[in-house]
């Protein structure tokens, strides 16, 4: 990270030399789109099944003696968690996680098994910062949060720079689901030649929004309600604003059944498992909103998903209505 | 291959070569089992969802002319035809494929659409190899043998040289899928100094019980149904035999219900899609009965099943019977 506490270029290549230490890089696989042959990078694969493991890892290991004393809080719905919850125990470090009420059941079961502890809240109802606001006055604990963290956004840049190293060239294009935006703005720093998409469902597109407004806006009360548990931010945050700004695409909303039917095509062609949010990307190619090229990689961001609701998905009829 | 035409370490080298020339090697991703960290090698991220294209292509590819010419015959269940039909189409030679009637229909349907000629047989019943010689004898094409073939087992070992690579050296252990023993033979000659583990579903442990005899043994009439449609065949062959013996583990047989739990555990904990025959042997290393280590690699063979029986598996309450 620079001196300004603004997250930097040298600061995701120094996250992604710490992350690969501890961590192989996740394949970037050949994909065949319509008659293009593209990548997708399966970050799924990570050991907790998502890339957040990426930000987690990179600001835990950076915290002073002092912070690691006194233990961190983060905010999710938990991939993040599990991110968060996966390096503190590594590291030694006592983790609170705040997630809502109906997060997954894997996620919440795979966050308590790394050892963190889980603090429940509504969604709606309860403000979920201001649950973590009063386990950070009680506790003195560092706020890690999901995606308005430098280090965090670093973390989430590595990827970058392994496909980069992959590709062997910088990408003519990443697409990127998007929830806060903390990796489509590591991307743009990791590879920043290259264009970012961000994606992201209908109705919370928060990043498309802010980008368009060229200000945070926040989430109507009355969005509409979206498969992807991962990608429902109430807002971005200025940090991801101020570095995905004049360097991201308009950004892309993805509908609940394209997002099913790109899980499908995980399943049946690359033999991958999918959690909606993770599919995001994959969704906006697969229905023709985003352009392709050899050089285009799409990433897979993660895979924890339920069985019920996976076999739901990968059973059911193919949607003729759009 | 040596001037013999056995297949040899050398072979499997130059297959590693040829095959690192046009598809990227699958991934090495740890995973804990137990209190143990050791290895999956993820052959279900080949493009055609199964290690089968490795032999496929190394066997067409040095072809000669004519024989290109006159094109080729495979017997498969369907990964082995795929892998054919893949390297065929690739190379522009004629492929046509015999495939059980009763094979999963994703397995047939990708094969036709790799544009092979797909002929049926009836199993049981109808003896394949009938029918593939009877096409022989009518087009002059080239058998291309699943397992009972030099060029095939030194393709399918070509996994082990890069096993050896991505893991910095020769792994203690390889634990395989196994069905005629072409993956064994060529995973045996590829990495001399590891122990070589075949796993077969029970009753059709054709490899464990040729190396028991000494001889080739045909599977029992009687032979119980199992779910590993990849690893059913009605026995091993001699040259299979003759790498496998003296270099191979006595073997180890698998239940329907193991395979199944493998299955989920690589959903839940692996983000991955496997078949039952590509989970044989991590269902052996789930059920204690194979010896883990750091250095030990499970092979995941393929991942092309039908949606609807993974799904069943995938939600199935875990058996506690056994």
């Amino acid at each position: 990270m620079s001196e300004t506490c603004n997250p930097s270029r040298e600061g995701v290549i120094e996250a992604a030399r710490e992350i690969a230490a501890i961590l192989p890089p996740t394949p970037l696989l050949p994909v065949e789109i319509g008659d293009i042959r593209c990548w997708v990078k399966a970050e799924n694969l990570q050991p907790i099944g998502a890339f957040k493991i990426r930000g987690g890892w990179h600001r835990l290991s950076n915290l002073t003696d002092d912070e690691k004393a006194r233990g961190v809080v983060a905010v999710s719905s938990g991939n993040h968690a599990q991110g968060v919850a996966w390096a503190a125990r590594r590291l030694g470090i006592k983790a609170t996680i705040v997630m809502p009420r109906d997060a997954p059941q894997v996620k919440l079961d795979a966050t308590r098994a790394l050892g963190a502890e889980i603090v429940l809240y509504n969604r709606p109802g309860e403000n979920r910062d201001e649950v973590a606001a009063g386990i950070i006055a009680e506790t003195g604990a560092v706020l890690v949060h999901a995606f308005a963290d430098p280090w965090v956004i670093e973390g989430q840049g590595s990827a970058g720079i392994e496909i980069a190293q992959q590709l062997g060239c910088e990408p003519s294009r990443i697409v990127a689901c998007c929830g806060g935006g903390g990796l489509a703005a590591g991307l743009s720093l990791a590879c920043p030649d290259a264009e970012i998409v961000p994606v992201e469902p209908v109705g919370w597109d928060m990043v498309g929004q802010a980008l368009k407004a060229g200000k945070v806006v926040r989430a109507a009360d009355d969005a509409p309600k979206t498969i992807c548990d991962a990608l429902q931010p109430p807002a971005t945050a200025e940090i991801n604003l101020w570095v995905l700004q004049d360097r991201s695409e308009p950004g892309i909303a993805v509908t609940d059944e394209e997002v099913r039917e790109a899980q499908r095509f995980a399943f049946s062609k690359l033999q991958l498992v999918l959690e909606p949010g993770g599919a995001a990307a994959l969704a906006a190619a697969l229905a023709g909103k985003v352009q392709l090229d050899g050089n285009t990689v799409i990433m897979l961001t993660g895979g924890n998903t339920d069985a019920e609701s996976f076999a739901r998905t990968i059973t059911a009829k193919r949607s003729h209505a759009g």
